[in-house]
């Protein structure tokens, strides 16, 4: 397709394990209701501690992906 | 439920009385269409000045909630 | 209408010619679905290159609109 | 007018009240002098404490206007 | 005193009312521990939302103090 | 001149064909009334959507230029 | 407790296995003298390269907790 | 090829004319020393002015390459 | 005065002797023009080279100075 | 030595498994051209999706040497 | 030590000779009550103007130190 | 020459003595490998501690050069 536009939308997952897993619960969880996901940027990491341990990940991404001409 | 999701929308709300009426308006319309807002961030304040008064205050703020699983 | 509530997208839009025509780009498609387009501002300008030429302009906008009361 | 240009000031108000007080007396101010003032954009807050309170908001604005052609 | 040192803390104050009191709550907490605070600054404005409307608004401020020689 | 001083303006030249013309139209603007504008720098990249089309190009910058010793 | 105030506190944690174990050993530490840790965020990732291998991850975070009335 | 490796180097192109030719012609450069360039990302956009019209356009560039592994 | 209005200007002070020269240059010059200077913050710190030595420092200053209300 | 001179470059390093290696990657690549590497920074973390999950972690980094006197 | 923790407080230093001096004013002061102070950022430069000189320059900091494990 | 392309490189320039020095090093070591040296941007300024004082001033700048046609 010529000139494709690409639209951005804005996501934090959250995993209990790590970074990574919390940006694939999100990238997983937009793939339910959006194909074609492209790519993502990582914009903020954050989290929640609870009894003095990382409870929480929290990252929040972009993810981009076409829509339709 | 573990590990959930949160969605983060883009919205500018505007008042003539406070930055703060700004928010609240942008929240409240947010709210006729989504279930389950969580919070919000700032993300740019602006106005619009009449004759040499601020006439609308223009608050662009993130809005953040659960996606359902 | 008082107090009105904006909703602001972000798009990728794509041209193997200008800056300009990738914006233009973002900003047709955005109205296909969405009324009442009323500004954008440009958030990243980034590129492909193949043969040593740039082979499309890719810029990254935000695009408000005003959502129904 | 075809093709307007727009100066922008930037000003820091003050007020004892609150924040958009402060950003009411640059604005007033900024139109002793100035006609035709169109937006106003927050750059910055911050603020005095004497004896354990706010006792001045600071908002540093930048404000926009039409120049003549 | 010649050449002071001032230290820089950051608070996040809270308030159901307004960001003006949310930031008055930080600076009249700091200012029962530590005297002479002297300005602040904001860093982010964020809230939570309960019920689709602004439940608590959370000011994130430095606050700025000399430290004794 | 030993040590010049510059002085920096903002401005955001408008126009509905480019950003490079609006660009320019600032710079013809500025130089109305200021003489030897030396550079510019891009501050920030806005328009207006009319109809579904970029009917306004904004782009604000910098003017930077010597001032009389 | 209403209108709770938070002090935030930056730290640097490091590892020579993961980012994460970076934050968590930062979290850990204030755990030891702070009570009621309830979330951190990313400030920067740097790291020690040794031999052409990382050596040493250094996460900086921001550790939020809530001041005691 | 697995897990490649990309380089990126800064380049200031600069035009009489636009600037998109001010990218061309740093991609262009770029061209002659290195193979297989990818992507640019703009990082600054400046230019100079003489007897009051833009002289040059300076765009500065990020341009992405993949390295031999 | 209550709640005076303060005018930020943005200037580039030079000299090829020291980052702070550079901006007791800018202020210097300013002072010739505007009474009761009250502040500056540097905003960025540039320089010349010739012969592969640093010929000129650049910095540019924000000066913060009282308007008459 | 006295008053070394360290260089950076920018390097985006990829991976299929975690952020970790994607950096590890990069570092491991530079290693076989220079010497000395000493520290690295992350400036930006993105990824490319497939088939509804991350395909490939792209980590950017500045990597710092020691250049020879 | 395996994993050091370093803490980072924020500090504003002042003198009415330098830069310099105003960061190793900050320095000192900080080593009056802090073991082991190991690096330092730069976060911001401003000052103070009197009679049309550069009357205090206000340097902050951010400084760095291990915590004990 | 018409429409030049320059390269920016970073490097982190290190002296005992003061900010300026630091920068006046990494010039010198350039200037060492590269002829035509342009100018320079500072982008930060970090420094070493020890014994509770300044050690090292580490001052990291981008270099401009003209790249040959």
């Amino acid at each position: 397709m010529k000139n494709p536009v690409y639209k951005l939308i804005e996501l934090t997952g959250t995993s209990d394990v790590s970074m990574e897993e919390a940006v694939e619960n999100a990238v997983k969880r937009a793939n339910k209701t959006i194909k074609d996901l492209c790519w993502f940027q990582v914009v903020e990491t954050r989290g929640n501690i609870e009894k003095g341990k990382v409870h929480q990940w929290q990252v929040t991404i972009k993810v981009g992906f076409a829509v339709k001409p």
